[in-house]
């Protein structure tokens, strides 16, 4: 019997399966900084135990996406490592925040299934679960995934489908306890605008780009303990279609993020993913520009202190952004553009 | 209103005018391993808690270069985002060590202001001061640099340009608190000269070169929350009168100060920079090499056990540096220079 | 005198001599992270505390490799900076494990000392030790390395060749204190195999490859204060056999043993080394795979719960390993193999 894993292939998942992933993960100081290098994040609620405290946290905790690219790299090895492509996402929340010290595990729950037409593959449902070592949700969404048959010959039961929200309601957003902003200071974070100063519609370019090198995507995929090799096995990349190693998506969302600083300062943290698509790939060499818009506005349900901004985040490659490239009216993207994501933002409002 | 931040130009400053610099940044062991992994240092200090017990000090202290390129981060976006060049560094001194868990933030105020006679730039002068969350100096300089006008037209005031020292004067330089060096290990520092052995006039070849690549001083732009975007937007870099990103010129001394190990492993602690030059530009891909040579000696005020060196610090592009390749009679530079560096140094003396 | 160093030559040793090597270092949170991020370790034991806790350590030790690279490294500028290859291992076992705050130093004794007939250079055997700052030995192995002779001319001692053993025996293996295997979780550190479902003779296709930059390869080398310059000087290497920079040998074990976790992810421990060689050059772009084979089984004395695998650990580069490249019957290796290392593994045992 081969002791190698290859992964899950299509015929080998059942709904109602659970999977609890290998390799739990104490995430520490080291992590926040290395978000910081492989990004240039400058949020201050990530940056500052000092600022951090002052809004009634414990010290810094760790960059929202990082919890993300943890929790997403456990469950690759059984859910998606013969994955024909990364299809959504939905009900997608953060949960308590990550400090240094704290372990974070994976798990997940097979919600459906759907054999493709041409038999060769099908969609695979899951809900994954990011806790930490006190058995606290960190993160928790549903994501879809076009996955391989071992063998097209292979029956399958009959479809599933599960029912997702199209978006989270602003009352599910969940708001880290503690979290107390009469002292946020706009200063030390990098922005005078608060909630009440945008408005849906408003489009803000992020001015700046930023290369991604092969060195640098590789690094973040083996930190995060993803074992998707299209991201670091460029011998196997030169018979891919690309010809090359592919970016891990998540990098360019935390490029983005961190480029959105410029504009949106004072969006501290990440709340919910709405949906989310990697539009094209990137590659090594490449570099990330970003441009966001205003969706809408909500406020919290008894928090007078912050509200949610839902956010249209776009990046693109070697292209700024001053002229927001996007859809176009017949739904086909401009070619530049790498990621379309749509996520809540949490922001102070003024006293 | 838009909220992107483009950065001040010149005629936005004025004489007084203070800046709290945004993103306070707590360091860690992570910083701490990072300046290792980024630059090869070896001094003991850095590297071993157990050493920096031994000579009075908590624990490691941080690298002190990495105390600069954190404080002089923050300052960018506020002072030198739309720099034409850097022009010099005066009265710059450490103060208090950092250690990890320590919170640094930066701030500045404008101490002169001159528009040039084609009045398309102006040079600004700031003070510029790092503190850690006790609000204990940890770096404190003058700093000046030349920024573009965004309308040439736009009328400033008169010039104010401020006196600044030629040199830090031994007197004023200042040693760590409760810093004793009785019980100071050679062998285990790698080095058994002392303060005495080095006589003004000396050269020392640090032999060793170390290749630096894109990524490499993209993390440490990234790293240090630097938003000078010409070191890490390869696309922008293109159309650059160089035609490719520029590294962080701060990499570069980092790495000749981890060159310079080998010759001046006792020298422990640097206490000040007198004048420093970017001589010319590096990229990816070149390999620094780095030679020193001693200015002057000097005691210091009531210390028997450490004594300061000026040295100044050359690195050279892909040239090693057995030839002592520097500024030539006619004011002229080799033309592998890339770094002149004039500076104080501490290292103990004899028993 | 020059206070440059430039490394021991042939003739500089002397048979009993001692080095107590510089720059001890205070092992981190970050370096564990690196060591994640630079070679994709998924070990339970070095990634999650708690699941350390669960087998009765303190905290999740440092990785073993992590271990060796910065034992060894602190020995290259007294030892081997002169070195024309390095040509053995032996008695090479761990001791206890190193936690993050542990402050690891290397010291090393010259055992053996052989010029060869060409009086260009000679072999100098050496035990080195690496200590934390307890004393307890965390390392301890015999090296032989081929060391140039400053001057071919030089008058050197009779040689002196010291017995090793050929491989360490099961009975001197060290299990670190307080180890319990009772509660092992193997879902969590990702496998249902343990030491009875190996057998002698058994081949492992660890599947996966992993590209290394030279970005990559430097950064480690850096990070572990090894100051072999054929390794971070491309401007030298042009000049040298291979015509580039060469990727540290310990790079490539730490990546095949990364790798060698599908397949192997209950080996939760490298208790010695009986052998090794770097059979080949890698360099920046070279793709590693890995395949392992099982040598030999071993009970450990009064230990029920967990058993020692002898395993041969095969790294090639460009070259998936499906067909086991190896040696061949004429002792030659098949061209694509860099790295073949006789190891001890320890593996939990079925309750």
């Amino acid at each position: 019997m081969s002791k190698t894993s290859t992964g899950n292939f299509f015929e080998d998942f059942r709904v109602g399966q659970e999977f609890r992933h290998a390799t739990p993960r104490t995430l520490t100081e080291a992590d926040a900084a290395l978000n910081v290098g492989l990004y240039g994040s400058r949020f201050a609620i990530n940056s500052s135990d000092e600022f951090a405290r002052s809004i009634g946290l414990l010290r810094a905790p760790l960059d929202d996406l990082l919890v993300f690219h943890v929790v997403i790299g456990k469950t690759v090895n059984d859910i998606s490592l013969n994955a024909v492509a990364n299809l959504g996402y939905a009900e997608f929340r953060w949960g308590v925040p990550v400090y240094p010290g704290d372990t974070v595990q994976s798990k997940s729950t097979v919600l459906g299934l759907r054999e493709n037409s041409n038999k060769a593959s099908g969609v695979v449902w899951v809900r994954s679960t990011g806790t930490n070592q006190k058995g606290e949700m960190v993160l928790d969404y549903v994501r879809w995934v076009m996955v391989h048959k071992r063998d097209p010959q292979a029956a399958v039961g009959a479809p599933v489908v599960p029912k997702t929200a199209a978006a989270v309601a602003p009352a599910d957003l969940i708001v880290p306890e503690g979290l107390k902003l009469g002292g946020y200071d706009d200063v030390v974070a990098g922005s005078p605008h608060r909630w009440e100063d945008y408005e849906p519609g408003e489009r803000i370019d992020h001015v700046s780009g930023i290369t991604l090198e092969d060195s640098d995507h590789m690094f973040s995929t083996r930190l995060y303990q993803n074992t998707a090799r299209v991201h670091f096995d460029a011998f196997a990349g030169k018979n891919t279609r690309f010809g090359r190693r592919l970016a891990y998506g998540g990098h360019v969302i935390s490029l983005a993020r961190a480029l959105s600083f410029n504009g949106l300062a004072n969006g501290f943290r990440l709340a919910a993913i709405n949906a989310g698509s990697h539009v094209g790939p990137t590659f090594g060499g490449d570099t990330i520009y970003a441009w966001s818009e205003v969706l809408e506005k909500a406020p919290l349900p008894g928090r007078a202190d912050l509200g949610a901004l839902r956010m249209r985040l776009i990046a693109a490659k070697d292209f700024p952004c001053d002229s927001f490239p996007g859809k176009h009216a017949d739904g086909k993207y401009h070619p530049a553009v790498t990621l379309d994501l749509d996520y809540w933002l949490l922001m102070p409002r003024r006293a």
